[in-house]
């Protein structure tokens, strides 16, 4: 029995995570969940699934469900907050695997408690791999625990790297569905509207993403992710349009053989498949074959996403770099949402951000947390700075 | 340095094979070739590749390969003739990997003695697998030696199949281009010349394959194949049309993912990852990712390609009917090419024969023999019975 610890676990991914665990009872068990602000959330699934310990985004969040659980004669479940909450969840002794699933650095600094005290990890955080890759690889290196990703890129990926040994990868293709707006006129990229942008032809995901997607700047840091993951330079990291969404990713090998993974559409796949690695276990996520039909490919066009340029630039320089790369994606994409600035200037932050963001490798997390704070303030900073860059946003 | 033998040399997998091995000099050396009854081929490759040992088809083409060597002052290479001389082309006790590539059953001996003789063998001749499969795997398995297929699409599955356990693949899916008549109305298949069935769409092959690529027998023969050497029922061996053959096979497993193998359409890539397995070796043999483009892939059409439904009652039957299955299409294929039947006259032939085929499972390789050689009897006198059968052959 593998006792599971999610960090996220309100999220899409945190719930598709208790489904997979709900199916196999046999396998999996809920040992702790980092719930964040959903009260409603978090409850409901204290109650469902009895884990040991929960941890809240705050003392008055944590306090409201100990009332909500004391109230519903829920007992045994221990109740605790914040960052070190979060800690705690992803470091109890009986944990033996752990979903990394919060949207941003948030989750930085317990996924790195979880690699440091031994425990393999599913990575959907892939912020904290941009963020911190360097690090958490060395950690996972040091201490011999599996990274397992769980973005379905990634998930691909490492299904496909099993067809060969490491040095014999000649370079990676991560498919991008290229949002919806693979085919608009590049005149019309400055009138991208908040809810045009939210509509995505393939996946359902949080708006962050979503948003990210629409600018590939979501292929971008996925890019980043790759490198670190799999040690690969950012020139052996290739992206390939295809917008069905049907084979997840490609590793082309020095021989000249590409393999290719295909499966539905469902993060429930990834999540399976790093949970229960190096096994695979039967489900019911059947890809039809007969629906297979037709797939397309086509190389991207960095004309009408600067972001993936921008992506490779910080790839190369590293360290700040590619924490400025996520940090003013995430600070534009809100001003984006917030209707306070026009699609392109999210680009056009980001550019501006990686160009006023100094050369430095962080030694730790407390360092990465700090290059992450800089890079925000600079965003803001550009922003505030008036129309040249923020544009006209449309409503 | 790894020496290889080549049985059936002058033939196209033979001369791929000899490609190959010249370009990876330090890796790879030819150590025996059986080369058939190309005099003028044979004296050519002595001449250039120098060979211990060559088997020729007869012992008058021995001689006159002696006479040839001797008038070009060559010396240092035996010579040997008949299935005697292609075992010891086969069984060389330097010999470190064989390539079995002679077309039909002819090859079988060889290729038995090769594996029992604890060498590992890699298989292009899918005949031999068809007829002899359970023989060759099973003595394959107690002498511990690895079959590596040839055939593209096995070749694909065998790479598929590193991304998992046995025991965690549901199904595999073979790749077809549908050969040319994929889109011919079902009321011109009787019309079909031999002109038109020798006009393969993507691959260009010898002229048996080519007409079993256009009946999809050929196809048939490789879902035998495919259950033999990966040891699974007939129900798991599913068939894909995909007309780009870029894709060359998937493997689908238990948890729902898929795995595909994509690469240049070169017999060569199949044939450098059997020789060089488990490694992978550097090879300028690239797919060119840009041009990937469409892909296309739809259910087979049984109604269609009766060749597809006779090969899968075949295999569920095994032994003799596996056999008389390859038997019956080589002589109806023959019949074909000398215009005395028809081309619908081919899985005619095949599924009158199988009918008269009894129910036995050989156990030793004459067994195999002569059962392949009552298969042919019974076809020659299937159509010599007249028209009902043969049909009108078109010119």
């Amino acid at each position: 029995m593998k006792k599971i610890a999610i960090l996220g676990s309100t999220g899409s991914i945190g719930q598709s995570t208790l489904s997979i665990i709900e199916k196999f009872p046999d396998r999996f068990a809920v040992a702790s969940l980092a719930a964040g602000r959903n009260l409603e959330a978090a409850f409901a699934q204290c109650q469902r699934r009895r884990p040991r310990l929960v941890s809240m985004a705050t003392e008055e969040l944590a306090d409201a469900l100990a009332a909500r659980l004391k109230q519903a004669g829920i007992t045994g479940i221990e109740i605790v907050y914040g960052t070190s909450g979060t800690v705690k969840v992803a470091t109890l002794p009986e944990v033996g695997f752990v979903v990394s699933a919060i949207v941003g650095v948030a989750g930085l600094e317990a996924t790195y408690a979880a690699v440091n005290a031994g425990k393999p990890v599913g990575l959907a955080n892939k912020e904290a791999m941009v963020a911190a890759g360097e690090i958490l690889t060395a950690t996972a290196r040091a201490k011999n625990v599996p990274l397992l990703p769980i973005d379905s890129e990634h998930n691909a990926i490492h299904q496909c790297m099993r067809a060969g040994e490491r040095r014999e990868v000649k370079r990676i293709w991560l498919t991008a569905s290229g949002g919806p707006f693979r085919n608009l006129p590049l005149t019309e990229f400055e009138n991208i509207t908040v809810e045009q942008a939210l509509k995505h032809p393939t996946w359902v995901m949080g708006r962050r993403i979503t948003i990210d997607s629409a600018t590939m700047l979501n292929k971008g840091l996925e890019i980043i992710e790759a490198c670190r993951l799999f040690d690969l330079p950012p020139s052996a990291v290739k992206v390939t349009i295809h917008p069905q969404s049907t084979v997840h990713s490609l590793v082309e090998y020095i021989d000249g053989s590409i393999l290719a993974q295909i499966s539905v559409t469902d993060m429930r796949l990834p999540i399976l498949y790093a949970m229960s690695y190096p096994e695979r276990v039967e489900s019911d996520l059947t890809f039809d074959m007969a629906a297979l039909g037709h797939l397309d490919f086509e190389p991207p066009d960095f004309a009408r996403f600067p972001c993936l340029r921008l992506a490779y630039e910080a790839a190369e320089r590293g360290g700040a770099h590619a924490i400025a790369l996520n940090a003013a994606d995430e600070i534009a994409v809100e001003a984006f949402l917030e209707r306070t600035i026009a699609f392109s200037a999210i680009p056009r932050t980001i550019e501006k951000v990686l160009q006023e963001t100094p050369e430095i490798h962080p030694a730790t997390i407390q360092q990465v947390l700090e290059l992450d704070a800089q890079a925000r303030e600079i965003a803001r900073t550009v922003l505030a700075a008036g129309r040249e860059i923020a544009g006209v946003p449309r409503t």
